[in-house]
């Protein structure tokens, strides 16, 4: 067998210009690095220029951190909004839940039977019933309850505790609870959520109620990113399922529950393999 | 080869009450009937039953008339809307179109090969452009302008061509325009309209140029019947397909053209072939 | 709160006969039941009749075993297979595992948030790996070694555990193993596996490898009931996901685990609730 | 508005080297064409690399021919299987059809309304029902009979109808004639098909027909690039629809129709768009 390659993942974001693949190509094989993957995407009416590259560095002459300096002449006169991370460097992503299990039970397994490239530091939810559950996989279970009068206290306490557990990305996992506009900021384009409907339909509370009374043939989920303006944030992936007249509410909701926990552990698959670029608020998800 | 059987549908909407099903198989038993298909749904929490039976009419007792009588005191004992025909008795589909060709090439085609069971008795449209593409379907075009400050004139005319060709249904193949409240009502429960949106997201117009914004990752199409309230009409079916950030506004109508037609066929489908009952907002769609 | 209703669930294959329906709807009228479901199929060209009831019968004037022998002389009359059950009374549902946790870990996980309604007397596996995910969940495991020597003694075991905690249907679960002949027979329409592929492409080993091979743009997964001919069992339930060339083979086995635990939790949901009916080689499936 | 741009596409097959999308992309650059469009891949286990430029040479400083030349020594160091065309010369497309209208019928729409860029310079039938649909669109139709007992004559006339009209690509919209090798070598990667199933599942005939019987929940359509050994060449798309134990074999063709030519109007669009490229019995499809 031979040895896993080093890789590291080079994501660039800046106003379209000619030459800027031959640019970023040209520095990659200059330092002797090898595209393993390399997508890229103009969006031409906002003239604006997507990169994301997979590098196979075995063989760089560079190491990381010097790699990074020598790329930022180039980064500068280009004007790149950009990183270069080591693929081995693993994201810490801290879970928030509430009293549903589904979401977190799927990302949870998947985490423990390798599937998903990322450190879970903790979870936190602001019930106790599924601390057997998140403590079975070894992972620390913070319970912060979430008063109807006092929510800033709480979300000062949750704060503290990703900050604590030096947690990078926040995946609220059903978590039904509105974040605060600082927690918003501080975790722009890292702080996911899964909506139980497919946005912009539903928008709010009791989606699946309301796509029964509307009397639709499909429902879905969407997961984004997290914005001050509620459920209207940076779409990363959705899907639907078929729904007929014979089903319940309670159908839709059991339905629901399966297109969550897909739409969700996909949508946080793209983010890890930094397949997803915000701008505005739209997203490009390099998905394979 | 066995001759066509004489096949009748007989379509039931009424409250639910025991031994319902039993008192109706019962009357098509007494008479001979067999049944070919059978569906029946009760929506719980409105108390209500819905019924459809696709009888096997060739060794009954009665014909379809006769029928009728007898059926009617055991529908007035339950309190039935219900309606039994002769599925020989092709209905009458007038098609209004506009512009754009693509879901009414689609209907015309499957009328053509005979994958459609209906009559077209004519086509009208308030563009000219579409006439040769009718008429060679040996259909009678008529062309209706609508004129910004004269609607209401282009509807009468409109509404006559439709009573003089016997139109039970009317379908519009992406027709653009706001039907006014007295066809909507004089042809309730007969009048499909084709929505470039996965409804409710995206009500009202430029549909495609909203998703395009809202950077959504599913498209879609809704079909249903069309009531006073725009877009809020019954929906009988739906379907969606998967864009990307690389899909430009054009792509999207591209795209969404094709669920179009697919979705207005498969409702129209429903339609003729009496799958659809509709109560409040809603649809029961007996699909196979 | 309503009091939640008794119900029982009636199932029926038979020869097709003119009068099925209403005699059956009669019988339950007669006795004080009232149909909240009733599905039924006459597949044509076989003349075979397939019906299956739910039925509130909280009102009935017979408990269930004066309602089978009441039953008994009409469905002897009519040649039926059929049967009737009090929806209260869990199906016992014994697991087969190997070394893959993904199908495991999600039926289990439904059925422990009470997504799935039957009992699980206990796993059942040829690794050691899952036990104490097992055991998490306060399902006794048994870890049968099956021995590439020796199959028929391991077998055995398995039969005998099966037995023991009474099961009544098994899941193989990803186990991998060629199910003895004996095995098939006895539970024979109570014994479901999922198989990796779309069936019949790719029937027997390494799916996932020849669909990577042959560049199969949409690779899937069948749920179906075991029978003595490999891969040839009764179809209950399949799925598909789109791949593309720049999957490896490795993405293909990733995301056909998120098919083959979907399409396996909606065969056995399916079994559970008594909505799939076996005839010769292919199933009636009345799902809602 | 703006004047359409000039646009090239670059389509190149080789050995993975390090360098290559450097080399490609400078080459660009320096003859001040722009990337619109980029797509790359590699296949890691055959050490091969595929690439797809959409350029806009509007402010290039050679013409098409000039560039070719200049671009032939970079090829060739590399060992490139390579073209370079201008999107504005449209494939010359044949179709061949026989008595079923619905691939026809989809793909002379597609043409018809622009949606489709090619040139449709004739259509040939071995019946002649389809003619006056093909006329109307002011296409050709030839009837070429294919007598059982000789079907060599009538595929040499095929073959001169087809080198007359200057034909490029090759379309079999259900033709349901085999092909004789001779004219599968000269069209190799421009001679497409549709084959009425989700290859390799049910291969040969009567597909519809073998999905029936084996009770598969699913079927499809595969549009594939025809080679000698029969629906084994390299698949370009597929799809599926699901379907159900009330559906007839005759309602399996129906439903089988609607996926064949939405199958076969995308596997073509790719195809034209310079989306696919074959490499052994598989392909890359850089589909948007």
């Amino acid at each position: 067998m031979t040895p896993k390659p080093t890789l590291y993942t080079l994501v660039i974001s800046c106003p379209d210009q000619v030459g800027l693949v031959a640019a970023v190509s040209a520095f990659v094989a200059e330092h002797r690095g090898s595209l393993v993957e390399s997508n890229n995407h103009t969006d031409v009416p906002q003239k604006w220029f997507f990169m994301r590259n997979v590098i196979d560095a075995s063989a760089m002459d560079l190491d990381l951190r010097a790699l990074q300096e020598a790329f930022a002449p180039l980064a500068e006169r280009y004007n790149m909004e950009w990183y270069l991370r080591d693929n081995q460097s693993r994201r810490r992503v801290v879970i928030l839940a509430s009293h549903a299990s589904h979401c977190l039970a799927d990302i949870l397994h998947r985490w423990h039977s390798g599937d998903l490239d990322c450190e879970i530091p903790c979870v936190i939810s602001n019930h106790e019933n599924l601390r057997s559950m998140v403590e079975w996989h070894g992972i620390p279970f913070h319970h912060v309850p979430v008063p109807v009068d006092d929510k800033s206290a709480a979300f000062a306490a949750v704060s503290d505790i990703v900050e604590r557990h030096r947690g990078e990305t926040i995946v609220l996992a059903r978590y039904m609870q509105i974040i605060p506009p600082s927690l918003c900021e501080r975790y722009a384009g890292q702080l996911i959520n899964i909506h139980h409907s497919f946005l912009p339909s539903f928008i709010g509370a009791n989606p699946y109620q309301r796509a029964y009374d509307r009397g639709v043939k499909l429902i879905g989920a969407t997961c984004h990113y997290v914005t001050e303006d509620l459920d209207e944030g940076p779409i990363i992936e959705q899907d639907v399922v078929r729904v007929t007249h014979s089903c319940s509410k309670d159908d839709l909701v059991r339905l629901g529950r399966d297109v969550e926990r897909s739409v969700l552990s996909r949508g946080l698959r793209f983010h890890l393999e930094d397949r997803v670029i915000v701008r505005g608020n739209k997203t490009v998800v390099f998905n394979p």
